[in-house]
């Protein structure tokens, strides 16, 4: 039999939650958490609710009481303003004092309220005193005696529906059978730059001013300048270690390498050390450190790539044999897709018997880095290595530094995407690299940003990485990367770029049918003229200015798709949390032709209002546009621009707003 | 740090399941129980899964390895063939040998096969060979021995891809580090009349011969032919119990009762008894067993109503004072919805301190009336009662008498409706009786039928109650009969009519407005002619008689709806489980006018041959048409009969299925 078979309220489809509680859900530094639940008991008393919450750690609750929605739904909100971790819960109980009250006023509208009704008030009003403090007490107590004084009818009427012992009431409940939610729900609370992120990702190894010598740290702090006026807050460097000269690749991958040829970043480990070291041509640790203040001093964020993999010549080999899987002859298994062989890359074994021993040293790997100034890891192939690893190693990384954050660069089937996501990286690349058409884009960020995977999973927009030149951008020519610039960054409240292959519209693959990049920089050091004549830089700023400065970018979850009646035009709002900032988007997807349509905007949703006309500014070009109604006009050419970023002002003044009109 | 971190499968989004295992799922005695999950894991291994399953209480699982489908998603099936509870859990771990053995086949495939790669094999025999026993073992050993003698490549590859090494492989799997879903799933597993019932509900009073005489049980006997004769298999019975005479009902629902007024049969509770007593009028416990008796040799089950609340005058008033809530003037709280009052009626206080003593009491209840050959309990307004009686009281019957069948009569908000369904009624009533348009029609039948709400609520499908006349059949006319049974015997594997009112067309309502019978049995005695030229007696049996021999009709999984281009017309197919039994059944929803249009079918969907004719039989009318193609002409009028229920022959024999062709 129920411990108490009294406690008559359920409380259950708590949002927001992922998969029942299993993993916290996700929020950045200042968000609103509107919580919601489905409260009810069985017949006809009145159920109460409250929304408790704190940061995990507290002692004390603060507790909100719900209000119904409909079809006995329940919400109230709380906001997060500090890093870590949250959690909540819900209690609902039965509200006897608001039954009698809702029955009474019931009663005295149809005038059939009686003696004994005021008496029943008073039990309850005197039980409420009980559980009241102070001089609440008192009053209540006092009311109570009032409620029994068979005063006529009119004047325990004034008394039983004061609208101060409806308030006292509401403050002192009776939650002796309250029902309180399964289990406590989490939320994980990350900087803001979580949720508004612009990354430029560029190859140290290419930042010289000259031709063919090697960049070095003092090389990338001069091209941070470059980073920084192109309105970018994150730099994202490849792996810095020492690479590996075992099986180390040639030029365009090359199974050979000569002996000038410098490797890939990736083959990490070699006789001057691993994962903690820093490749010599890129300098010292204290070079590093320079980069990293200097990177500081402009607002950017470092983030490293950290890729759990070891060339053959990487210490761990040595030391840590344990840690790889053997082959019968002894030596150990390299990386293989057979019958492709990667023998520069020797995976780690997480079936390992001394998993502990790899665990921590991972560990000590990312509060390294974090101690040398590092913020955001990008982690390479996540999807490769155990999934319990990733949810310990995050977890306690985040444990001592919650402004940490990861990036899951994976690239694989759907749940393991997401399943990634829920085990605590606060960031994850996404299949919009491959989204080129209008249906395709609207059904992905719908997912992604309108149904409850956006709760664990933040997308990070790239159009292209070092891995992928995308076949809408080997054919597009100038305007496929216009068009995949504007989709990324008004799309993506997070989004990057691997430059400066990008803004520098490097569109040559290796060969037909491949997304790697002919004399890719993971196998060799290119030199970019950044002061190209045709560079993307300027329309790059222009457009990370617009996203700095408009609020509405900043997030992704108000997006909404707005019709265009032609499927080569796409059309979509995002809204800044207050209302205040509305930015509609326009892009014609098609690298080739002009295309037109009449954009369709819902305008009692956006709050426009319908009986005037409202103003259209393209924060692009500085043009503006005088809107009426829902349907407008729009005629993109992608000869000059492919896209509008439209600032809707909602409200052209008329002759009423002013004062001599009245 | 994770008590084994080496544990790399994730086994999630488990199906069948309610609120994630907080509420079993709901089969009935034969049923196949098809389980999927997602079981995926970092890298590229090979994945395995097994479904264990066994009834509650037995030592051993069954496993059943589970196949792939797509997106990670994986299947695998069992039959429950008892009563009572059985339970499942879900097994996925890395397949070491499938590995090896995929990527064998691959380097053949390349002729890039190695000894090492023999050698690799070689030791996972011997793995295997440690798991294995007897005979196997052995096998394996020496198949292990062999890919390590160094053979020619020809003979390395036939002994590695023998199917027999294969097959023992997949027997002695290594789950040394598998994963187990985290919770064991229930399936409550009823009788198959749970899922597949038609009801008769008649009030005993109303079955004397001679009109104004009171029934009896043994009237009710010879009452019992009829039904049996009209094809159902459940007869179901208002209270039968002693009724209150303070406050007591006079016809039409008058709060004055005249001397002759026979009361409410929900006023339970008088000087000769409760809830175990039997109302004098009708007779005596030895008739009710003669009653029940003959019900059982008919194959109808006995429906019983159990409404717990009581007269002013049940004993329990008496022996159980804490039982009911006490008003400050020492009364006791009647019902009531201000300011309506319901002075016959005390709702019992479900908040009382002696809680347990009075779930114990109801518990007695249902057990007596079971020991009398009671199999199923209609519960009037159980919304009204505590959630944690019901889930308490039904899994304790249940848990003596798996076979006790329990229809929640609760007419309220939804997700009320649903979470009654979970704590355990097998059957529900539903909003069908409101449903009238194609549209709604569609959308609630495929919410109950086509979404995870069927795992554990099963709807049953009642035109009336002699509370619901609706305004659909008091203005409708015989038609609008016609149509609703139809409809409610077809959507409905489970359904029910409250005759004779049903079948002799009662559509009168006490007031315009109301849903109350005119003259309702609730409060007098009424006397019916069954033998009325207008009765729809013989539809009613013929539909029985359809339902009874078509096992497509007696199950609601299969539920498709289909086009008909016109909104007055409602097509619809059901399939037996082995899709040889199909049923389509279109109805003309306006009682008023013929109405025509072209039913569509998805021929593929439904296996029917494109290439060729096929058959439609109408059970009803015995007609047969010849259709061809997706599209045939349908026209009803309800001056006829509103709807077709064809039993679709999908395939016309031609030329070529006969010997002379050959």
């Amino acid at each position: 039999m129920e411990a108490d078979g009294r406690r008559r309220v359920v409380v259950e489809s708590i949002t927001p939650e992922v998969d029942g509680g299993r993993f916290p859900v996700k929020r950045t530094v200042g968000d609103q958490v509107a919580v919601e639940a489905d409260v009810f008991a069985d017949g006809h008393d009145a159920v109460a609710a409250s929304l408790l919450a704190n940061r995990i750690g507290a002692k004390e609750w603060t507790e909100i009481r719900m209000r119904p929605l409909v079809n006995d739904r329940w919400t109230a909100a709380f906001r997060v303003s500090e890093l870590g971790h949250y959690r909540f819960k819900i209690q609902g109980w039965i509200d006897h004092f608001e039954s009698w009250r809702r029955d009474l006023l019931k009663r005295i509208q149809a005038d059939t309220d009686s003696e004994l009704d005021y008496l029943i008030g008073a039990d309850l009003v005197e039980e409420t005193a009980k559980r009241a403090t102070g001089g609440d007490s008192l009053w209540l107590k006092e009311r109570a005696a009032v409620l029994r004084s068979k005063q006529p009818p009119k004047q325990m009427r004034t008394h039983a529906t004061d609208p101060m012992l409806h308030e006292l009431a509401m403050r002192y409940p009776d939650k002796q059978l309250a029902t309180e939610s399964d289990r406590e729900l989490e939320i994980v609370v990350e900087p803001v730059r979580a949720r508004f992120s612009s990354w430029y990702e560029f190859f140290p190894r290419s930042t010289a001013a000259e031709p063919d010598r090697h960049g070095t740290f003092a090389d990338c702090e001069k091209r941070l300048d470059y980073v920084a006026e192109l309105g970018f807050n994150v730099v994202y460097l490849p792996p810095i270690h020492p690479i590996g000269m075992t099986f180390r690749k040639g030029r365009n991958n090359s199974p050979q390498a000569g002996p000038n040829d410098f490797g890939s970043p990736w083959a990490i480990g070699a006789v001057d050390g691993g994962h903690k070291a820093i490749h010599k041509e890129l300098g010292t640790i204290e070079n590093f450190r320079r980069f990293v203040k200097k990177a500081r001093e402009l607002e950017l964020s470092v983030a490293l790539d950290v890729a759990f993999q070891a060339s053959p010549d990487h210490p761990y080999v040595r030391e840590h044999e344990a840690w790889f899987r053997k082959r019968p002859d002894g030596t150990i298994q390299y990386a293989e897709n057979p019958p492709k062989k990667y023998q520069d890359i020797y995976p780690f074994d997480f079936e390992s018997q001394d998993w502990r021993g790899m665990w921590e040293e991972f560990k000590s790997v990312f509060l390294y880095w974090v101690d040398e100034g590092v913020t955001i890891f990008r982690v390479d192939n996540p999807h490769t290595k155990a999934f319990p690893f990733w949810e310990w190693v995050i977890a306690e990384v985040k444990d001592e530094h919650p402004e940490v954050i990861f990036l899951a660069e994976a690239f694989t089937r759907p749940k393991i995407m997401y399943r990634l996501a829920k085990l605590g990286f606060g960031q994850s690349y996404t299949y919009f690299p491959w989204r080129n058409g209008k249906q395709e884009i609207t059904a992905y960020l719908t997912e992604l940003t309108q149904t409850p995977v956006r709760e664990f999973f933040r997308p990070n927009q790239w159009p292209n990485t070092p891995d992928i030149l995308t076949e809408f951008l080997q054919v597009g020519g100038r305007a496929a990367f216009v068009i995949r610039l504007l989709l990324a960054a008004t799309l993506g409240a997070n989004y990057g770029i691997y430059g400066p292959a990008f803004e520098l519209l490097e569109n040559r693959p290796v060969r037909r049918g491949s997304e790697e990049y002919l004399n890719s920089e993971k196998y060799e050091i290119r030199h970019w003229d950044l002061d190209r004549a045709d560079s993307l830089r300027d329309l790059v700023a222009r457009v990370n200015g617009i996203r700095n400065s408009n609020e509405a970018l900043q997030q992704d979850w108000t997006l909404k798709f707005h019709g265009t009646e032609n499927d080569q035009l796409i059309a979509y709002s995002k809204e800044s949390e207050d209302r205040s900032n509305l930015i509609l988007t326009v892009v014609n997807l098609d690298p080739h032709y002009a295309q037109s349509g009449y954009v369709t905007l819902p305008l009692d949703e956006l709050e426009i209002p319908g009986d005037r006309g409202y103003e259209a500014e393209d924060l692009l070009t500085g043009a503006r546009y005088l809107w009426h109604g829902p349907r407008n006009y729009v005629e993109l050419n992608p000869a000059r621009m492919s896209g509008h970023i439209l600032k809707i002002h909602r409200r052209l003044k008329v002759e009423t707003d002013f004062e001599y009109f009245l």
